[in-house]
């Protein structure tokens, strides 16, 4: 199957009736049990299921509106529609458009995320347009199929519609309807929602290795790929249980160990996939020493150079991590 | 079995008439293809085989003398016994005088390797004190035994007992005397004879893993560790065979992807075992940089922070390596 028949199964019969304009907001994510390879790079299929944790208020807010030529507007700066980033959102829209309203639209998209954050957007970015797109024509689609329609977009965009924690299926069915993301279930006074992160920005230049190609390239020459697949799905299991009874120091360790598992099939593809930069080795070894020291902090680093702190809730924990790393974004995922 | 046995069958039945000195040199060796993970630990016998190249003039000299209490000198400074380095030497005569002549004895040993140059001293240290045991006992074993004993020493130094390109069979049995090295053979005229190394300190500390420990951690816990072993007899092959057929471009790629692969199995251990430094990412990355630009440049790094540069003798390269690498140390294997 590829996009246009994912869409026009999607989209067949539904009113065609837009509105003058929508506006949706979604949250950023980070994922603690990692996605690394797609089993379908047409409709973005992973290989594995992964889980997240979302950032709150940080994400990106986008209105869609009818105009009398498509217009791609981020953060108040127009942006050409040559430019990736303006032709990545057109092309999102003409599956919409190939089946509902065809007319001419612009779209505001403003991320609040700070740049010192050192974060992609791609994922929030894909989850409040697919939003927007839900209500602008009306299409009172579930979230599921919201969330599948997202990853058609940017794989961990699936895991942006919702807060707290995260887990994106990866589905069996080869049209990739089975592929979507769901909140998982928290108890109340679960110690799971004391998680807190802290980003810790290395470098905010672009990636040199987009991951699309980066995964296909390590599926296809990491010795270790088969490897990680395997204990995937396992690891993803142990993160879940972690979560859902609340042992959260167990829940950071593994989603430490995870990252590393992650980075480490990138570095034995060939040639070598090396996202850590040398300021990420500084703060990674340093994060280590705390922890030698008593403090229980734990990371993740997802294909990019950057460091995101995890910790429980703690005042002395917190003020560890403001000494130590003076410029992290702190962020709860639950306020 | 263990050590002692080792050596009772090795030496049942040798004479038993020590010199009053013994003095032999042996070479350090870098491995292109890497040994990580032991089968055996006693014994020290690997999972896979691994072929290394030796450093030319580069190594330890050591005498061996009859004297009326143990001592150990290691470039000219004594060094008490109960610190490790010289309790290891002691220990390891000890095999020996379980079997042969009792006395006490001095080992005098200098290290000629340059401590800009970053390198570990076991390997040599081993061979030329088993090369020197040899010739005081007059045991007159052939290499092959003399390499499975330094291997007892250290796992390495059983590939330094030649010059050139040397390859240790990992053995079957589990006496491990079929786990020894040998030279390989090259044509005179042969291209991998112009393999030149440059040696780039990023650290001289010691080590914080020892390599044997980590070996062990390695072996048990890093989801990789059996897709590694699986993999670096295949490419122990692949580089024998650009070796032996003179493809030294082919060989400097599968070097550098060995020991990256070695890393990554390092890396994905729980905890991690992360022996690159910063200094060492920012060498990896102007390496990279360099060969995008056109220049034959590649690397191998062991169990920590410091690169090898390998490189094709060519005057051109040489002089990228010393502009870019003021203090790198060139070494010629071959002379």
């Amino acid at each position: 199957m590829n996009k246009q028949e994912f869409f026009r199964q999607i989209l067949r019969g539904k009113a065609n009736s837009p509105r003058d304009n929508a506006t949706a907001f979604a949250p950023s994510n980070i994922a603690l049990a990692k996605y690394w390879g797609k089993r379908d790079t047409e409709l973005n299929l992973p290989c594995n299921s992964s889980i997240s944790i979302s950032l709150g208020s940080l994400g990106t807010k986008t209105t869609l509106r009818a105009s009398n030529q498509d217009r791609v507007v981020l953060n108040g700066e127009e942006i050409p529609l040559d430019k990736p980033f303006a032709a990545k959102i057109i092309n999102f829209l003409d599956y919409f458009r190939a089946n509902l309203w065809q007319g001419a639209m612009e779209v505001i998209t403003e991320n609040n995320i700070p740049t010192a954050a050192g974060l992609a957007s791609s994922a929030s970015g894909f989850a409040a347009l697919t939003l927007a797109a839900n209500d602008f024509w009306n299409l009172d689609l579930d979230t599921k199929t919201l969330s599948a329609i997202a990853r058609i977009g940017s794989g961990s965009a699936a895991r942006s519609f919702w807060q707290g924690f995260v887990k994106w299926q990866r589905g069996k069915n080869p049209d990739g309807l089975d592929s979507y993301a769901e909140p998982l279930a928290l108890a109340e006074n679960s110690p799971s929602r004391n998680l807190r992160l802290a980003l810790v920005k290395i470098d905010e230049k672009a990636k040199k290795n987009p991951s699309r190609d980066a995964m296909i390239h390590s599926a296809k020459t990491s010795p270790y790929f088969s490897a990680w697949i395997a204990t995937a799905e396992i690891e993803l299991h142990k993160i879940e249980a972690a979560i859902t009874s609340g042992n959260i120091q167990e829940l950071l360790q593994l989603a430490e160990s995870n990252a590393l598992a992650m980075h480490a099939v990138m570095l034995a593809s060939r040639p070598s996939l090396l996202y850590l930069q040398a300021e990420s080795i500084v703060a990674i070894k340093k994060v280590w020493d705390l922890r030698e020291h008593g403090a229980e902090i734990f990371f993740t680093i997802d294909a990019g150079p950057n460091l995101k702190l995890l910790f429980e809730e703690n005042a002395d924990t917190r003020a560890i991590i403001e000494n130590n790393f003076p410029s992290a974004i702190f962020v709860n995922p639950f306020a």
